[in-house]
This record gives structure tokens, C-alpha cells and sequence, in this order.
């Protein structure tokens, strides 16, 4: 593949931005890449949830532009002998280590291509055995942005490291799930998506919403059909069910965080 | 128009930077515009704060290059038939929700176009009722971007929704304002502007700043006039009356926020 | 020298994020270089810590492309007369306040030209005398990202301020020094660098750390060599010696910050 006209890649960490990790991570795909543009996905991921990390990646990538390269260094076994991973996922392209951060969006999107980078051959040894966003994958980034073919880079990878995901159950008449992300407004996400409720409640029919066995409300859809103030729950952009406060925050209210029990429940007309 | 050399654009948004939302914005834009920069004006603007976001962006967008397009998503009516607007302000574009968030900057620096996009014939029926960042603007900042004229996106606007910002007061010999925006360093900006302070006391006279009644000082002309620790004020760099404290915080140390009383007295020579 | 292909400049200053002041600067940066990259090399720097940023420079810069321009605004002097400083320092180039904060950057990458910008030749008298980094720096780094020589940019500036930083000691059979940054994972990192270690245990042999005179650990190569929870020492990738709690903070363990004694000793083998 020849190098693309607006070379694109995105950046996941959990670097935070008050140090300048980011930046060198940056400047060292712009030596390889010059010219790259290179947006930020998140970096205030909680330090090593590659968990949190692998969720806001298969959330997010497929808004992009068609070959963009989704970095994600967020790797607790920096160091040791996991391997890096770089691959096509949907129509996307994703660079990481092979912790499971990488295996949502496969899951989600289809995974095409999958190899195991041959990291010496292509970057020699690293500087440091602590900081392989600067000593791996920023060259490898900057090296695939300027047309190195993913199918070039190291044998197919097979069986990939998973991350352990909870999944929704169905349970009778309703679906259990938990929250799987709060966001900065404090909205529970849950991981009962719409397809889910569909099943459980064909043609658009009400669905009610209990969070820790509490009655939130019937699924509405949209944060303006509460008053300000009220609880609510929604199908929201990520097509997963979500509690919120309009103009307030769920987790607050309701006390929520990572793990609380949602469930939705088949209503009466 | 055609497309610029250099497409440039800005994002105001209350989103914070800890989820992918920005990112996703930016994603959806660069699919219609590619090679597009993008510069994050604020996204930590208190969530659904219309007024500290219409004051940013009337204060930011003129120190930007000609026909730089700025994207504000601080938007508590999504969802609902809350217009969107697009439109021509001082020599800089904006796109918007018509919540107000608009209308300090055109009053700032007058403007000479604005329509009501019509954003179903422009993107159809968006995916979400929630996420129109993504969904909305960014399709409609990056065609823009992309040469899509402005008049051609929808009807004039007529009447806008106009911010219920605090205006200062002429009062005797004095001037009555109340603090508007505080900074990071903890800054109190005022709403009492520069032009207002030369009427109070032409030539430059001296000005007395009391905040919530209490004497805190003379205007000065920089922070290095006063002492470290010391409490001072000054005109600032948005040519507004603000109190500070040298190397330390206003905020902290007069217990002051929004809505604290300054006031501006024409001072003895 | 002409436009480079791809003007490339890092912005590090103490602004934060929550306010749109570093977007102003990037927007009067582009103003007089269309087109050019901006990278945010770190914001969150302590408000008019100049020995932080020092440090956050000199730590960073070698790892972007040749010829990229380091802006630095962490400027407490700001209004003063205090001078404006640009040169060339390693391959890159720099541009900030002559109050220290190029100085470690130059010690550590060798300095080849420094000259005293004339400001008031190539930017007028600034419009604030509270915001340079909209009204000196922002110009200034256009147009030397433009093209503009440093040389034209004004006379060599001879003796620089430097920065106060503190330097490791050897005392013995020991090295002495001190926390010198905290970041954001609560990583103690020390004053004290590889070279030293190895001058004091030669051929990698055993080196034992105290941290306020108790025992952490002896040396390791990776954070995965302890057991999660863990304190540990390690050569960082800066190659500076490091105190560090596996998947934890040894800011919060150790009750560590700035300044707190770090001592390694040659370990018995």
C-alpha cells in the first residue's frame, strides 16, 4: 500500500496529559510519518484498565475515515514478553499490545487481518524496557502511516488474548446487565444494547429500567423528555441502554459506578 | 466557495476529554473533510453552560485565521427542535445550536450571515438523538470545511436565541459589574470591559476595584506590579476588568465566582 | 532558510486546558503559518513553575523530528523586561521567556545559537502586557515556522538565566539526590541518572535505593519485575532513576513528592 494522502491515526492511552508522554509518543510518529495527523481518543483511560480502554475503542473506531490507524498503548505487561498486534478491524486499522485491548473491536467489527509484529526486526531492541508507546509503538505507527503493509510486519497471530467483558443475560422477561462505563456527564452505560431490547420488547414496545432493584423509568429517547433534574434511561449513541439525570449526573444520584446491576424489564402497554 | 488551501476549524464543546466524544466529533468531521486541522478551543465548559460557553467563543474566534470555522456542541436541547445554525461573524464562521451560544460573539463582532441549516435535506434523519455532535455538526462542519457554501444550507435565520449574559452598570461614579468567567489560575474576569473604564476616568486616571465591597487594590497594568501573594487588578488580555492575585489564585483567596459583585470606581489622583 | 514541508511546532505552557488559551495561541501560530502542525507538548505544567518545565523540555524534545519548534510560555515575568529568548538547541529549535526555562534543555542537548529576540522589530508593542504567548510568542513561532531565520531575530544573547535545579551528589559509596518530578501515575522520578548509577556500580552490578532513608529496593528493569502492589526502583525511560509502585502510586504509598531525599547505594553483589 502507498503512503495515503491525509495519513490518520488516533491515540489511546492511559498516559493522562499532565506529563508529556503523549507528546513524544507523537513526535516520534511524526519522525516516521511527517505530516501525519494524529487525534487523541483518550488518554485519561484509568491506568492499565485495558478493559475500559478495549470498550472505548470498539465504541469509537468506526466513526473514522476508512484506514485509519487506531493506536492503543495501554499495557500493563510493557516490558515482558506479550506480544504487539497489528491488524484490520472493519474498515479500520488497530496497532497494540496483546492484552485483549484489541479484541472488543474485532469482536464488534470483524477482524480481517491479524498479525504479530516481529517488533525487533522492525524497530530493534527498544531504548527502554518501561516506555514502548516512544520505543515500539510510535515507529511502527509512523512506519504503517507511511505505507508499510500490516501483512508484512510478522506472521498471522492466531488465537488472540481476550479481555474479559461481562456480557448481558437473559433472564425471563427481562435482561440483567451491569455498567460497563460512567462518562464525564455521569451517565451509566451499560451493556445491554438495542438489539437486545428489540428482542425483549419487540416493535418499540415500553421497556422499564431498574437500577440495583431500584425503578428508574421506562426507556425514553431523549435526555430532554425528562425534567431537569429527573432520572431517566435511553438507548444512547452507542446504542447501549443508559441511565442519566437530565442536566445532572446518574452516578451521583444514584450512587453508581463500574459493576451496578441494570436490568431491563418487558412493561405493560 | 471553494475549498480552502488550509481547512481549519475549532471545537467548543462541554464534553470534557476523559471520553472519546471529541474524538469521535473530529473522526466524523475528517470523513467529509479530510486533511482538515482541528484545534480543541475548550471542552471542559461546565456541562450545559451555554452562557460560559457563548462568553469563550465570543472572546477567542477573532485571534483565529480568516473564515476559520468554529463548531460549538454545548447543547442541553438536543433531541428537540432546537434550530442549528450556521453563519458568518466577524471575518470567522460559526456552527451552532441556536441556544444562545451564538449570539455574544455576533454582538462582539457583528455578523453578516446567518441561516437556519436544514439539516435533515443536508444529512438526513440523524442516527441518534443524543450524540448530534457527531450525528450533526460534524457532518455539516466537515462539508463546510469542504467548500459548502453557507447560504446554501438553509433559510436566513431571522431572530436568534440571545444569551442571558450579565451586563455591567453605570452607576454615579462607578461602574457595577459582577465576575463572569474564572480562569484556571483562578482569575476573576468581570464584565466591566475597557471602553466602559475610560469613560469612568479618562486618560487613564486611576480606578478603584472593590470586589463584594472590599477595597482589593488600583487597576495596574501586570501581574509583576504587585508583590507575590498580593491581590491586584488589572485589565486583561480580553480588555476586561479582572482581580487577581500575583502567583496565586483570586478565587482562593477572596472566596469569589460567578456572579460576585466588582465594582469599578472613578479613585483620587 | 525556506518553509519546511511540514512546519511542525510543540506548545508547553501553564494554561491548562479548561480555558481556550492555548487554543488563542495555536490560533495566532497558524495566523502566520497556515498549515502548520501544533502538538501539545504539556499544559498542566504548575502555574509559573519554570524549573518543572525546564525538566518537561529538556526531557521531551529530542524525540520529535529534526527542526521542530519547541514554544515554551511558562512566563511569570510576563510584562516585565524581561528578555525573549530563540535558538537552535540539539537539532531542534526553541522559543520562550529568558527566565531559565530553555536552560536544562540546553545544558543536556548543547546549545549551537541563542539570540534576544527584538520583539518590538518583529511583533510591535504587544496589544496585552499580560498575555504573550497571543501577542509575542504566537506571532513570533509563525514566523519563524514561516521560514524567518533565527539568526534575523536579534543579537546573540550571551549569558541565559538558568534554571535552579538540583543536581545528585556523590557522597561515598552512595549517590544523593531527590525527587525531582511526579507524574501522573505517582512514578517518583529522581535527579539521579544512569550514567552516575553506572560510574557507581560499574558492568551492571546491584544498586540499593532509599527513598527519606528507607529501603525501597534494589534496581530492576521493568515495572513487571514486582509483584503488583509492590514498591520498586527502576532506570526509567529517561534514564533517570525511579521509584515506582506496580500498578500503583508511590506518590500516595511513600508519601513522596518534590524534594524528598532519594539515595542509591552500590548494593553487595
Amino acid at each position: 500500500m502507498m503512503m495515503a494522502d491525509f495519513p490518520l491515526a488516533t491515540l489511546l492511552t492511559d498516559f493522562g496529559t499532565s506529563d508529556p508522554y503523549v507528546a513524544v509518543v507523537k513526535g516520534g510518529i511524526l519522525r516516521h510519518c511527517p505530516g501525519a495527523t494524529i487525534i487523541d481518543l483518550a488518554h485519561e483511560i484509568p491506568p492499565q484498565n485495558v478493559r475500559w480502554a478495549a470498550f472505548v475503542l470498539a465504541q469509537s473506531m468506526s466513526h473514522f475515515p476508512d484506514d485509519t490507524l487506531h493506536v492503543v498503548v495501554v499495557d500493563p505487561g510493557v516490558g515482558t514478553d506479550r506480544r504487539v498486534l497489528a491488524g484490520r478491524v472493519g474498515n479500520q486499522r488497530v496497532l497494540g499490545p496483546d492484552n485483549g485491548v484489541l479484541s472488543l473491536a474485532a469482536d464488534k467489527l470483524g477482524c480481517s487481518e491479524m498479525v504479530a509484529v516481529d517488533t525487533v526486526a522492525l524497530v530493534g531492541t527498544p531504548a527502554s524496557a518501561t516506555f514502548h508507546g516512544r520505543d515500539v509503538f510510535a515507529p511502527l505507527a509512523g512506519r504503517i502511516l507511511s505505507g508499510l503493509e500490516i501483512s508484512r510486519m510478522g506472521p498471522p497471530a492466531g488465537q488472540i488474548v481476550r479481555a474479559d467483558f461481562p456480557q448481558s443475560q437473559v433472564e425471563g422477561d427481562s435482561l440483567a446487565g451491569c455498567v460497563v462505563y460512567v462518562d464525564r456527564f455521569g451517565n451509566l452505560v451499560s451493556n445491554i444494547d438495542r438489539a437486545c431490547l428489540e428482542r425483549l420488547s419487540p416493535k418499540g414496545g415500553p421497556v422499564d429500567v431498574l437500577c440495583a432493584g431500584r425503578f428508574v423509568g421506562r426507556v425514553c429517547s431523549t435526555y430532554a423528555a425528562a425534567e431537569p433534574g429527573a432520572t431517566l434511561a435511553l438507548v444512547n449513541s452507542m446504542d447501549l441502554l443508559e441511565v442519566a439525570v437530565r442536566e445532572g449526573s446518574a452516578a451521583a444520584r444514584l450512587g453508581g459506578g463500574l459493576g451496578m446491576e441494570i436490568r431491563a424489564v418487558r412493561g405493560e402497554a
